[in-house]
């Protein structure tokens, strides 16, 4: 089941489902690559990647931001936000390596992370 | 041993030792993540990314571009560009997943790409 976080003209953002905090930025048209994109939806989609890093990082105070645009299974422009902690599952390792250990993170409300998201993606547009 | 391929007041881009085209693109200066970055070092990184990856389109026709922001070993804020290729090591995998085969790719100079990689920079800076 996909949950949608938030939706404009240019992209729409879905909650991966991961024992961390992972957003994808997906552009609403069928892009491949960044350079395909139509100008506007490149810089709409780059400024959601930097606010959604900038809330990620007053909201769960985390080790390291992770960002990926890989698209190998789904070419489909989108991009990974994710916030690392040291103890996650995966860290220092990128969330498609090794799995390091069984994650044990008591994190603060996603909810309210979504919310906290929304105003600030809203006051942007 | 790291091989520097392009250098300015705000990034150099060194080589990966790897067997797709494979770039970093690092600040100049020790930010961590890229909101910390002043404004001018995050336009140019930004900028920077998307020549390296309209360049390594042009040149190589890969499959699929990968663009990686981790920095979990090393966190100094730098931005990995990769060109992938259907039958690359780890295609569809992320080059930090599980390695799908012996890479017997036939890619043309990496130095000729590098040549006109820098001239596009140049052009933009």
């Amino acid at each position: 089941m996909t949950t949608r976080i938030y939706e404009n003209t240019y992209f729409y953002i879905d909650k991966e489902d991961a024992t961390i905090p992972w957003v994808k930025i997906f552009a609403q048209k069928p892009y491949k690559e960044l350079s395909d994109c139509d100008e506007q939806t490149k810089k709409a989609m780059l400024d959601a990647m930097q606010i959604v890093e900038k809330v990620m990082l007053d909201y769960y105070h985390p080790d390291k931001i992770n960002i990926a645009m890989f698209g190998n299974y789904v070419p489909h422009l989108h991009i990974h936000v994710m916030a690392r902690f040291k103890e996650d599952s995966h860290f220092p390792e990128s969330m498609w390596g090794i799995k390091q250990r069984d994650s044990k993170l008591k994190l603060a409300s996603f909810d309210s992370f979504v919310l906290q998201l929304c105003q600030k993606l809203s006051q942007t547009n």
